[in-house]
């Protein structure tokens, strides 16, 4: 490469506060980096280079002595400046390993099945109705762009700093007075943020559990949920959740086993979408307090309901101090902001927070000082009544089109709040054929697999129905209907049990 | 309470989206869950309600309704509504000993230091000399508030949603770049954007170390390193980093211990300030490689020089492959913004990103969106100049003010980029005593010990010269020598050993 190609494009900044030698250098140094001026090309001499950017001679020599100081190029006496050989050749040694130096991989076979669903979000060719996401056309983005201000008064820059692992403090104190209207009875002490209501999973999973700790999970439950506790190694016990609550084997459970956490979602459930009664929830409580149990509850969807509001919280009716509560803005706002929060005793966010420290020191600013200015300009209740009355006309839109689409094949009850219709194959057609075929036509779903922590839900699955606008919707649904009529009759042999386990001999 | 006294102050929106039978039963609610209206108090008949509020009977009854199918409020015949007891008494049952439950603490003396420093900036009426925190009056935040637009045309609402756990595309393609001027030569795949470089080393602290393996770190070195470690059971080789790197007793180690990693911080040192020569670099990269040693290289303050520009990194200079880099935006711009990367061959990113999504899915969006406004906007190399001159004007002034009101107690070498001034006192005087004596004259430091993983740095402490303008580092550095002269005075035996362990008994 001729050097005075390169110099010829050079346009200098005299009145930038980067001085001129700087310039230069930094221009020389990307060049080298990049390969454009590989090791031993010549450069041109002090003098040439100043005539060639019109610059003064001893601006030319600082560039050369900088790049010099940097090992970027080596000076011979008598002959010039020449780019030095930037990695001396070291005895050979073979590519690192990489995989085997890794802890051993978390043993999960769902292990990447959250990650292909958000990933997928951006595949535009298709219409995937997998991932549990508000539609971005709904997002209160102008609200936002209104309130954005690092300067504002209130606040200044100095909220851009380090805070504390907490959480911000004035978000923590109008979280906690609207957590308080909805009969949390918490303070700005008992509620911390965290980056999202994963981070409060992992958390509650780093300080509660060591390996072989038994968990009971409802069956189905959250993908997230089941991975974040497979991975602590702990020991999932399944309990159904799909009609209502099975109470007498929760208590056997918990003879049997002590089990250290029950994680439930006892309002518009993933995927379920099930409503546990107040009954229930009364019942449940005397029964955790009768065994010690820990509650772990997690609510993202108990405010996006579409007929009557539900009834109260777990953490809002607990008599005795066992419930450990999550919550997020990931569904009532948008997943982007990576905020959620958790409830619990002021020994516990102490806990909390020291793990927390070590793994990112605390939560975005930018975040919790937007979502501040959101709640306390009193924009969030008008916002979730929007998006109740929209979400509501789509999920009857679906209803309909899966009724005309997609029977005899599929059935489903419908959700009373929550993003997801929770679907059951039937016809000998199985989740797993059913996904191949779907992803040809161009829709996706969640096959039921993903939600159990043991192998059960090969003839279900989950579908969002709050992302995309009704033409879409429908678009998906009639994808999704096409694959089903193709897979049911390639396998029409009516009888067609689960392929089960083949052995690898 | 009269209940009367708060529908007087009801204050009704009938234009509002949320139907007004919704927003009675919402402020009723709100009034029974903070206790203005307790369990038992009468509620007046619906039609009484109605006249009150002037709406129709039906809202009336539509709002009691829903309370009551809330379990907050029941209907007797014949005699009214009323507030329910939200939580049936339980069989008496003592408070849950919550950290009685816990998994055992992290074992580091150290533990909550980190979190004391960065709680302590929130501290008005001291001068905290500690957090290592650029001065908020020099943040960018005119063209971050220029920038900020969640419409912006190039993204749309789409980019708030949930985005690859690896970070958002756009701004691991503008790093990597950037990062390729700088002679990483790396590719957007190389490229995972984490949540503060802190948590790219728990990344790796997850994916590389088991419990008694060993990890090299500087001596001193940053103490969340030591932290992070610690707290995941490795056992730490401290190799002294004050003056020359002793690259023997390195290999000493190697050989000897076959350590998994050696975490170092080449440019710039926390705490020390050094500078790792070219020359130095190049033998520890040959040394690496010939005993297959991966090296974790952490380099926050490398474009924060006042001076020349550093060597390149090692990661730029690596022959064979074995460097994972680590880099952040806190100290160039602001932590606030709470995003770091990771710079490693594909396999690695793609193991991290496993680990991360069960921490907290991805980062947070805003910041990275903005992030990548403001680097193709080609901002960050001139808000770098103007930086660089105001911190280097800074660290002169408190160089001169240590030596005028610190002598002949505290010593120190003057850093050539970086935050620091790493100081060592004399005439028996240890940190520890001043540090306390310092707090009660309003200004606060790090204690050298934070910053040894071995029980080291007794009469070192390190002070950061960049957050404050220079009046308050004056009244700062002030307010020091006065706690320095009182404690020499206290201490004027002249030879004062360390304390020594105390045995309890």
């Amino acid at each position: 490469m001729d050097i005075s190609k390169i110099l010829d494009k050079v346009l200098l900044a005299p009145k930038s506060a980067i001085p001129l030698y700087m310039q230069i250098a930094t221009i020389l140094t990307e060049n080298i980096n990049n390969g454009t001026l590989p090791a031993g090309s010549k450069l041109p001499p002090e003098r040439e280079l100043a005539a060639l950017l019109g610059v003064s001679r001893t601006t030319a020599i600082n560039a050369y002595r900088r790049l010099e100081e940097q090992g970027l190029v080596s000076t011979r006496v008598g002959s010039g400046t020449y780019v030095a050989e930037l990695t001396p050749p070291v005895q050979s040694v073979p590519a690192v390993p990489w995989s085997q130096l890794f802890t051993p991989t978390p043993n999960t076979q769902l292990s990447s099945i959250l990650r292909e669903i958000i990933a997928s979000v951006s595949v535009t060719d298709s219409i995937p109705l997998a991932a549990g996401m508000p539609d971005p056309a709904l997002y209160p983005v102008n609200d936002f762009n209104r309130l954005f201000s690092l300067q504002s008064a209130h606040t200044g820059g100095c909220d851009l700093g380090h805070i504390p692992t907490e959480g911000y403090l004035p978000l923590r104190h109008a979280l906690a007075a609207r957590l308080t209207t909805k009969g949390y009875g918490t303070t700005p002490e008992n509620t911390m943020i965290v980056s999202g209501s994963q981070q409060g999973l992992y958390l509650i999973t780093k300080v509660f559990l060591e390996p072989g700790d038994y968990v009971i999970v409802e069956s189905p439950t959250y993908l997230g949920a089941i991975q974040v506790f497979s991975t602590a190694n702990a020991r999932l016990l399944s309990l159904p959740s799909s009609g209502r609550l099975p109470l007498d084997l929760l208590e056997d459970y918990l003879i049997r086993y002590r089990p250290k956490l029950f994680y439930i979602m006892p309002t518009f459930q993933n995927p379920n979408g099930r409503v546990m009664p107040l009954e229930e929830r009364r019942r449940l409580l005397q029964l955790a307090a009768k065994h010690r149990l820990i509650i772990v509850e997690d609510d993202p969807y108990g405010e996006l309901y579409y007929g009557e509001q539900p009834p109260l919280s777990l953490k809002a009716l607990d008599p005795y101090g066992g419930v450990i509560a999550l919550g997020t803005f990931s569904k009532m706002l948008f997943p982007g902001l990576r905020t959620g929060w958790v409830v619990a005793p002021e020994t516990v966010i102490n806990r909390f927070a020291l793990e927390k420290q070590y793994i990112d020191l605390h939560s975005s600013n930018l975040s919790q000082r937007l979502l501040y200015d959101y709640l306390t300009a009193d924009l969030l209740d008008d916002h979730l009544a929007f998006v109740r009355t929209e979400y509501k006309k789509r999920r009857d839109f679906v209803a309909s089109a899966l009724r005309r689409y997609c029977s005899p094949y599929l059935t489903f009850t419908l959700p009373a709040g929550g993003f997801y219709f929770w679907c059951t194959l039937s016809h000998g057609i199985f989740t797993r054929q059913l996904l191949h075929e779907a992803a040809k036509t161009g829709v996706s779903f969640v096959p039921g697999e993903a939600f159990y922590a043991d192998a059960a839900g090969s003839q279900e699955l989950r579908i969002c129905f709050v992302t995309y606008p009704e033409d879409q919707l429908l678009e998906g649904i009639k994808r999704l209907g096409k694959a089903l009529h193709t897979v049911a009759n390639s396998t029409n042999t009516g009888i067609r049990a689960h392929p089960g386990v083949t052995p690898i001999i």
